[in-house]
């Protein structure tokens, strides 16, 4: 089987939902098994010192509004979820704990519980109602309890920092990175054809000078 | 004259050249005008209090991969700028102090001047070179010195950020705000067949409560 593409994800994002509706035909096509990753994205930016776009409330109005167009276009239902932010762990510790062959549909599952049934997954007896329609044991969601499944979250984490992630969804494959719904196309060429980007340019790119800095723009938002 | 598409940007984004190439045929076709409004990104994120995407490490390294990959997806051409960040103040309020009449022509001869050629646009002496190949009187550069030049610049970056931008570019038309060159089908869409979005959804959306905020999320990054 060739490399898979994996998947990095959490719940809390609409994007994410969106990428993942759409990046297992792609994978289809594409010839690759997808690996779904759950990692915390609020553990992301702590790691990075940066802003989640529901953090700034201007880009917070827009993000539904935004998701809600680009899901249209794709023939994709979505709705407003039962809160926003919500603490996405239980979900993200049930889902990693889940056999690589089911966590697929577990993920599907949590996903359209989420952003189409406005359900609560947050909750255990919700989160153990989600499991048994997908078919698994429910006591996968006792298990999110334990430190394994702890730990196996911030190792994902972890993991997708390490690869250079930013964001959620990352999608990884053959060392390249590609963040979001909308870099979808660019993932699929680049399984179609490779890259178009030399690494001459990004070469170049790298060791560009910086000839104006923002005040403060260096210093990290965390004190 | 229907109501024009207002393009708000910074020469700093290869997004904003990226969605320049490709708004004034959007308009065209949706038979509306383009205005293209320079603001100052820096100002935007600064009262924001958020990061740029070239302030991330992790995500300046994906920006300039993914911009190429974008411009390539769309027959565009795409060069490393001479420097990044630069300070792109000059450029703004020379393009600022132009006609509006003309000011599409020059908008456009910036961008490819910083993006494809790759030339110095903080270089007074460069930017009165474009300035005549646009067929515009270069003594426009000098202006962009003058207080007016810079009150119209800050102006602009405030009615932007009063519109709801976070970020360039922003296109505005109708009300609604859309982000980003992934968002000009969602423009093109929406002058087409109105908006998709319900007004209940969006007012659902702002209403929801929050189940969890991440430990200093809401204080600013600014000291």
């Amino acid at each position: 089987m060739s490399e898979p593409i994996h998947f990095y994800f959490d719940f809390i994002s609409p994007y994410a939902y969106l990428a993942w509706t759409q990046v297992g035909p792609l994978a289809e096509r594409a010839h690759r098994p997808v690996e779904p990753i759950p990692v915390l994205f609020a553990g992301l930016l702590d790691a990075l010192g940066a802003l989640g776009p529901a953090e700034v409330p201007a880009r917070r109005r827009y993000v539904m509004k935004d998701a809600a167009r680009k899901a249209s276009a794709l023939s994709v239902p979505i709705n407003v979820p039962f809160a926003h932010p919500f603490n996405p762990l239980l979900a993200l510790r049930t889902c990693s704990m889940a056999p690589l062959a089911d966590r697929g549909r577990l993920v599907s599952a949590v996903f359209h519980a989420t952003w189409v049934d406005g359900q609560d997954v947050t909750d255990k007896a919700v989160m153990r109602g989600i499991v048994s329609s997908s078919g698994l044991d429910p006591e996968l969601v006792a298990r999110a309890d334990a430190p394994d499944a702890k730990a196996l979250v911030r190792r994902q984490t972890e993991e997708a920092i390490a690869q250079g992630a930013f964001g959620v969804p990352t999608m990884v494959v053959g060392g390249e990175l590609f963040w979001g719904t909308d870099s979808l196309p660019c993932l699929e060429r680049f399984l179609e054809r490779g890259d178009i980007v030399s690494p001459a340019m990004i070469a170049r790119w790298e060791a560009l000078p910086s000839a104006a800095v923002r005040p403060g723009s260096r210093r990290s938002n965390r004190p």
